[in-house]
């Protein structure tokens, strides 16, 4: 056992990631005293899993752990972040996108453990490849948050506040914009009576092309081909007319132009 | 062998769909006899791997196979069909997106061979789970078809145009757009000078999601939470000035928009 795995973890939050992160944390070796959520269920619910105590005040967060993990919605972390005092403790949020000095006046150590995925409740993560992106108000931080990045992740990396936040809007475009393509395709089929199931190889296929190779280098479709303007202009043309709503059209049409833009930029 | 694995097959194309169909028929035990590619290479490239011969003409395309498929790109098509007359035999195209009524002036017998996939040239298609969306312009045809079919995969669909089309529409959004939104991350890691690597399990694990639960279900981010609505435009003005072309701050505007606008209708 190394030094860190004697370390003791309070969890803020009891969400997706709170629930994943404790799991994985538990399962390094670390000890989680205590499980805080706005409802007691889902506290309880938690603390039995990861064989923590429970509570549903923030006032009753204890202050004996070495390491507090905020994981819960951004919109959330201010509210819990003013009426918590930590002193010199650890306390690190676990956003992609909320600046780490909002965490200022709870504790003099502080920092952001941001881990690049999206977490399922009922799906266990296997955190060992997925990134972790750390940022420390000091130097002494950053190895605590170090030392528990890396017995769980092997991908483990220190960014600065600006990276962190281009990091996240990379992650808007390519998960929560491209889950909401999947749901606009989802819809185009359902309302011809067919099967979503038809597309999901699709699916699956163009995630994992760019494992080898660079999505610029992959772009196909009716929008890429620059030297045959006329045959793509009736592609966009057909679909336009295929799309029912005005703002699909609306979407097809300033995307197709985008990816015409980035096409002549390229070659 | 059944019946069908005796058919003769001409390929009409050397591109990625070409190559990945002709291995895997001849590899289901049907006979390729031609290869024809405008490019002399291309031609003899592919026609050497299935052991076909091959040529440039369109003219010289033999007149003695059962089946015919034309399998080159979607604007190259009317080219070919125009020069070629095959009376009886069977012949399709593999397009999404054409209309099957291209080829009936080439053939009495005709149909549509669409697989559902985006291809690699160097890295080989299981056909097996792929859906392959049939028409035929006969009863006769499409069976010829999905027998052809069935050899190859375990996925065959009879569609009809429109839903073919409407099917090419949601594979626009599902495919080509999203690996559009994957370089427009790969582009804003690049100028923070980080490597796209960061996010491959995140485009992962989204597309993984898809197996197990509708997207529209599974949408998360900045713009979903309808009743966090201020923290919601806090965050959206956030990306806005992060974001540096006047395109992409339009795209990431109407797209959460758009998301907005599904979740108002959902919930």
């Amino acid at each position: 056992l190394n030094k860190s795995q004697h370390k003791s973890i309070v969890l803020i939050g009891s969400g997706n990631v709170a629930t994943q992160l404790g799991l994985a944390l538990l399962e390094a070796g670390y000890n989680i005293l205590q499980v805080y959520s706005r409802t007691k269920k889902s506290a309880n619910k938690l603390a039995t899993l990861l064989k923590a105590t429970a509570t549903d005040s923030v006032e009753k967060i204890n202050t004996i752990a070495d390491i507090y993990i905020i994981a819960v919605k951004d919109d959330a972390i201010a509210n819990v972040t003013n009426q918590l005092k930590l002193k010199d403790k650890i306390t690190v949020h676990t956003s992609g996108s909320i600046d780490m000095k909002i965490l200022k006046n709870t504790s003099k150590n502080y920092g952001v453990f941001y881990p690049l995925q999206t977490f399922s409740k009922n799906k266990k993560t296997d955190f060992k490849n997925i990134p972790i992106c750390l940022e420390g108000s000091n130097t002494d931080t950053l190895k605590v948050l170090r030392s528990l990045a890396d017995s769980i992740s092997n991908n483990v990396q220190k960014v600065n506040s600006e990276q962190r936040k281009q990091i996240h809007l990379a992650a808007v475009f390519a998960c929560n914009f491209t889950n909401h393509f999947y749901t606009i395709a989802e819809n185009i089929l359902h309302e011809q009576k067919l099967s979503f199931d038809i597309l999901k190889p699709l699916i699956i296929e163009t995630a994992d092309k760019i494992k080898e190779n660079s999505p610029s280098r992959m772009q196909t479709g009716p929008a890429i081909r620059k030297d045959k303007r006329v045959i793509q202009t009736h592609m966009i043309q057909t679909h336009m007319k295929l799309l029912r709503s005005k703002k699909l059209k609306q979407l097809y049409k300033l995307i197709s132009e985008n990816i015409i833009d980035s096409t002549k930029n390229n070659k």
